[in-house]
């Protein structure tokens, strides 16, 4: 599978403007997630003009899942009281034909990670999955080693065409779109797979980053934005925010560089998107 | 119910020495809040010259109320746990005289958090209770749709009139102080009203704004001012927080807006405060 | 004891290259740790060149911990689901002779966090206990009444020189090297004894410099550098980056000293360490 192709400057268009989509209609986000970078992920869903709620009881999951526009389930922090949230708050999204974004952080890492991750993907129908390559790779059932959760994965780049083989191969196998993001972003459905090159390599030391992502994917596809293309606005948006930011505060630090990501989604337009975003798509 | 009349200088004099009341008292404030905000309320708090702990275990809520000056509660990512101890905590808060401040979060948008609301209205008794528009007329007893914990309510801006009515009749029949915050602030404990008029509208895109209004509204009711004039002085060194950082970062983003906001609490003077503040006010 | 000999040229070379081994051991950090500061913890992880891991459900903490280079355990937050967790991830870091950080956050403020330090000092072999003055008071026995978990301690000042010898007189008892930060910063091992002098009062009025003083501690220990040398570089590195972070932004305010801190953090270097680290010692 060789990627040559740039995406069309028709096509970009049209994936830049599902920004002004999410901010018209500023879709209601629902997020189970983590409470290491909660606080990044409301700020980073406000930024692109959606609407965050985070709300993790059984009591209510359901509920509030019903009420959004996407479901965002994140197992980085997970423990026993959230996992039949995150089960409750998906089975309802599922019958209520919202979307769901699943970022199985860590599986691999732990067995309670793992069946958990097993456990929604049999229990679930997520129409986005996005992780890291180590996380994509135990979902395959490669077994893969983690080694932190914010860690960067150097195997991606010694074997390009095998990590994209890989994504295309798991986004058949469970029927969804396929994200993994890190030193490069791939995107997959199974039959169309995006090569995404924006972001820069500070960002690995900022947490969190791909829990943003995971927002940003979940504000596209509430706003009706469908799979694969979310997954590409999400990702290239997170990435070009790290870059411009990067350009705006490298002499400062990652401190800043974390709040200015969030300043530069916030000022994020179709124009930036369309004349920065670099894509690299194909038929499979 | 017509406001007309702009608080006196000598009145707004009283009210900017508050500020100072807090620095020099340096009252503990116990939250049992969310996960999402809750480093904000933290930093906003020290900011502020007040002392933050963070308490929410059944074993030890009403121990740690007992120490504080001020409570504050807030429903944002309740659940089954930490109920019990918000419970624990305002009793003994209302056993001590400590003050009490309640944040509906979310009142309305699912049963599992209109019971908690209701429960807590019926069991503690509040000296605050700060929302946006959307909780106080749930708890008023209008059903309301939540669409977003950080959503302004643009209602409020299409009937000013009724919507300051709701609010002092809201403050009468639970004897309490209430503040709506949102796209205009408004105050009343039911005999007096207060239309705060500071902030920016670039405010509503950072999360936590509310809870962080929380943390300064119980910093001056544990320094010993009245739930009234608590509420006034607390959202407005907010609002004025917001509208100052604006004017520095809003060429920056939301990212650092929120961070300056935490700044400008701390850069709050008497005299700043007495300068811009504008705040209207008439019996009822 | 009188503290009169500054540290060495030759000691400081060495312990200021800890910070390049940081970097190129790049050690996980599992920490369990309160929901207020975690997100600066993982930041200030990154910063410094660790890897952080954040796990509290006892169904994997152990097995994040076997994985872990070193592991911090705060009982900022603590509740009944995580003490046990605290407990087995301490329990098989010993086990694998992985270094343990522990910080009795508010000992003494709470019956409950009194006993559950009190647990966790007996059950664990901590290789380093950092804390402030009320709380290192507490542990060595007396009673001190905790004031907020951010006030610095202005006993401590009153009196250096008693001050000094509980630190080390804790240090023996409990067989690990004490770190007590503050307005003055102090550690031993119960044989040497460390005055650090760098810091900038502002510090107090951020949030959480405590917790990620000990994400700095414990990736020294993490990438294998000897407890009572881990814990002067880590209380270095934090005190540091806040002086250095203060001369930058203390116009703006402690929002902006916040972000400034982490990104000093990661411009640290050993010949900034060198020149501008202030560390007196002596044996006892």
């Amino acid at each position: 599978m060789n990627i040559a192709e740039r995406a069309q400057p028709a096509k970009l268009a049209q994936l830049a403007k599902s920004i002004e989509r999410v901010r018209a209609e500023r879709p209601l986000i629902h997020h189970i997630t983590n409470y290491v970078t909660v606080n990044d992920c409301a700020n980073i869903t406000l930024a692109l003009g959606a609407s965050p709620i985070m709300a993790d009881a059984l009591e209510e999951a359901a509920d509030i899942a019903a009420l959004s526009s996407a479901l965002v389930l994140n197992i980085g922090t997970l423990n026993e009281r959230t996992i039949p949230s995150m089960i409750a708050a998906g089975v309802r999204a599922n019958e209520r034909g919202i979307p769901v974004l699943f970022d199985p952080v860590g599986a691999g890492a732990s067995a309670f990670r793992s069946r958990t991750t097993e456990r929604i993907l049999r229990e679930i129908r997520c129409d986005v999955v996005r992780g890291n390559m180590s996380e994509i790779r135990f979902i395959f059932g490669e077994n893969a080693q983690g080694k932190g959760v914010d860690a960067a994965d150097g195997d991606m780049l010694r074997d390009a065409e095998s990590a994209r083989t890989l994504v295309a191969e798991t986004a058949r196998r469970y029927g969804c779109t396929v994200a993994v993001t890190g030193a490069c972003d791939i995107v997959s459905d199974g039959t169309h797979i995006a090569l995404l090159e924006n972001g820069h390599a500070a960002m690995r030391d900022v947490s969190g980053t791909g829990c943003m992502c995971n927002s940003l994917v979940a504000s596209f596809l509430g706003a009706g934005v469908a799979p694969f293309h979310a997954a590409i606005c999400g990702v290239s948006v997170m990435s070009l925010a790290g870059e411009i930011a990067h350009e705006r505060v490298s002499r400062l630090g990652t401190g800043s560089l974390r709040v200015a990501m969030i300043d530069e989604v916030g000022n994020m337009s179709p124009e930036i998107f369309e004349r920065r975003v670099k894509i690299s798509c194909k038929n499979i």
